[in-house]
């Protein structure tokens, strides 16, 4: 019925996070840490919240909007929709049949997909399998697409600082100016409890957070191992970090991310010495006896190789750190919003271009995979996806909120964590024109949202469920 | 690297559902309801449940150790691995990540797949996920596999007799004996709140019982009219139900499996009279008027249709209900355990026979997906399937509880839904020899689990987070 599609990848994408925002300075201060703690030691300049009346499905009936209406993309022309998320708001239903809404005004509800579940990594899963589902005999010609949604919020505490929110789309199907080269691929699956969220009736998880940190690194190891040996097997020549331009890594924060890379060229000089530079080789040799446990607890061995690994991370990585340094956590959308940074920062030079790509979700679940750019058709070049994600903006139009602010809402939105027969205050002065938000969960736990208008006004379109007929309003 | 994969489907697959189960009948006494109300109301002879050592991870471990087991799979072999279930115990650690523990031990952690989250749907998520990877260019030769994993409980009331509990395993790969007519399939998606978990502390769902019924059968209408749509448009003939030797419905009781069969006779009336036999289309004559709305709540037009339907629905459809009136609803099992059950009582008689899936899950997302059987090659045969799930010696081997002491064990299970620090009893005097079983959730939640020896005994091995090394011990 179709022809084999080719290139099949990323077409398009765009990213919304919450104009809330508190900086990572003002946080240190506020919580009477040390200077520097969480802006060098965590590597973090600033955090993105949700506030009472934005959470995971409103954001991402405002990304999916918003990608449609840029791209021109009439919404009959979807034929599937994932989401990963590991934000909870309803065990059973998902959030993707909250999306339903935007199709389905336009007569559209034939859409394969559901919602991807396991930690960060959920997203990941969704666009793997919207990319298999265009290679295979049942895709029915139109387009994919993979959402990323999450809101990372930690109780009281050292982990506090590393929360954030952001929801991603994507646009997928063939001729893509980002493809997937499917065979440079290699996963690492494990059972831990890293990080879980097993106390259901709180938002906040359980965090090992100096187990979790061992767990990315060995599964990171693993990964870019297996990685290098299909390279080479399939490649016919030595795998090294030179045989890619970028490295966009999970991002929980971003010292974990410089960790990874001077990692990465550990790894390079165990593997092969010749591949790293003479200088780099003396530095390592004293740690190439270390046991696999001892490597990844070793101080002396993080500071020799992220010495060894400076420059190159400068080049081949710190163009992907924006967002997540400047957002947080992100979680499913960590990955993809930084891959948005890099084009974001090299749009123009990034044709031709390869990027290794780290997942990592706890639990755990990781996988390393390889993307190309390519030069395509308008609307569907690098340089437009860097337009339309208007990136510069979004990060300039937002509202920094006192720290004291900023953990009263908090406390509120724990409070509102599962709870029902509430409506919001409705206020939507902080959000951009064509937002969804949150307006009401009613006594039957259904929720409730509206957009505001293209003017600027709050008297947007109502989306609840009750005006979805008979059907969707309960009776 | 591998060449294009024909024949994409099920290979193998086996079930599990616990021993402990109530009759049907003997809870209509117990319930102090009329009789008939659930054996012949709802069409349901028995119900399985999990007691306190049983949950769907346990389900779930038991399920994939045997099938690999009775097929001599080496684990090494599976390449990827999907979930689908909407029994939540944890919000962001997945299913799958439990059931790496088996791989692991046989040094294989390069595993795809996730879990697939939508109600019901989950598993047919799944299991598309997984047809469509071997069917992609980043499959890389080995075998998937597929999981559903459901325990079904109500609070008490109405929807209490409508529960159940089951895992089954689906091994996937080319040249199958089951496989997928991958263009007769159709979507029908959308949002409602039928049946939901919004109440994240409580096992329990939300549900609004005839709004659910009444969004099955509208789902059910669209898939349906959309299949024959796209038959009749690549056939070139037309489409009813005798181009299908069986029909498998998503099964929450059997009286709504009847009803849907019947309703798919009345559609076939309305889309062309001509296909269903004379005597019928004076049956239905008075209804062709009926609006849409009207027709779902016209209790005549149920009679009407269920009487036309009859002699059609003992010979396509009663063959597919065995294990979902004995066992009850097994959500994301549910269409599977009715797949098997047809497999079960046709075995013999099954090559080159089309049938007709029908997958839903509440929220709501429903998919009709076509399989025809195919001969193959040992161990991958219909007969062999039979054979390895031996499902009349697991019938067999149940053991009826007494409806006080089932309102008992679900009191306890209501109780430590969620909670942490207990040890379980860990009674396994009722499970066969290789059944996996909680042992103990720590403080930190973290679950542990142990196998019944195959001598019966029950010093079996303990697959305990704890002996997995230092990294899965939290420390």
């Amino acid at each position: 019925m179709t022809s084999q599609p080719k290139d099949v990848g990323i077409l398009a994408t765009d990213i919304y996070f919450p104009p809330t925002c508190v900086q990572q300075e003002a946080l240190e201060d506020h919580d009477g840490v040390s200077k520097g703690k969480y802006t060098i030691g965590l590597g973090q300049d600033c955090m993105a919240f949700c506030t009472e009346v934005e959470d995971v499905i409103s954001m991402s009936l405002t990304v999916v909007t918003s990608l449609l209406e840029k791209y021109g993309i009439d919404s009959k022309q979807i034929g599937r929709l994932e989401v990963g998320s590991e934000t909870v708001i309803d065990k059973s239903k998902s959030i993707k049949t909250f999306l339903m809404q935007i199709f389905e005004e336009n007569g559209n509800t034939d859409i394969e997909g559901v919602d991807s579940t396991n930690a960060c990594y959920g997203g990941t899963a969704a666009l793997f399998n919207c990319v298999n589902w265009v290679e295979s005999s049942s895709w029915d010609g139109r387009y994919g697409l993979v959402v990323c949604t999450d809101s990372a919020v930690y109780a009281e505490g050292p982990a506090r600082p590393t929360g954030g929110a952001a929801a991603i789309a994507m646009l997928i199907g063939p001729n893509a100016p980002i493809t997937f080269e499917s065979k440079y691929r290699a996963s690492h699956m494990s059972h831990a409890y890293d990080f879980y969220k097993p106390n259901l009736a709180s938002e906040y998880p359980v965090v090992d957070g100096k187990l979790s940190q061992t767990c990315y690194l060995m599964a990171l190891d693993s990964c870019y191992k297996r990685l290098c040996d299909r390279f080479e097997k399939l490649g016919g020549k030595p795998f090294s970090i030179s045989e890619a331009d970028y490295f966009v890594f999970h991002s929980p924060y971003n010292k974990l991310v410089q960790k990874s890379f001077a990692r990465l060229c550990f790894v390079d000089f165990l593997r092969n010495a010749s591949s790293v530079e003479e200088v780099a080789r003396e530095k390592l040799a004293p740690f190439s006896a270390l046991s696999g446990e001892e490597s990844y607890q070793s101080r002396d061995l993080e500071k020799a190789s992220q010495q060894v690994a400076k420059q190159l991370y400068d080049t081949k990585v710190q163009p992907t750190t924006l967002l997540p340094k400047q957002v947080g956590n992100m979680y499913t959308a960590s990955l993809y919003a930084a891959l948005a940074s890099l084009i974001h920062n090299k749009h123009n030079s990034l044709v031709g271009k390869r990027v290794l790509m780290f997942s990592y979700g706890s639990g755990l679940t990781a996988t390393m995979f390889s993307l190309k750019f390519r030069d395509c058709q308008y609307p569907f070049t690098v340089s437009n996806i860097a337009t339309v994600m208007n990136i510069s903006d979004k990060l300039k139009s937002r509202h920094e909120t006192p720290p004291a602010k900023f953990v009263e809402i908090l406390k509120l939105m724990e409070h509102r964590y599962g709870s029902k027969d509430f409506v919001t205050t409705k206020d939507t002065s902080l959000l951009s024109p064509g937002t969804f938000y949150l307006t009401e969960v009613d006594s039957m736990y259904r929720r409730s949202y509206a957009k505001k208008a293209e003017d600027g006004t709050t008297g947007g379109k109502n989306t609840t469920a009750c005006e979805n007929g008979s059907l969707a309003n309960g009776h």
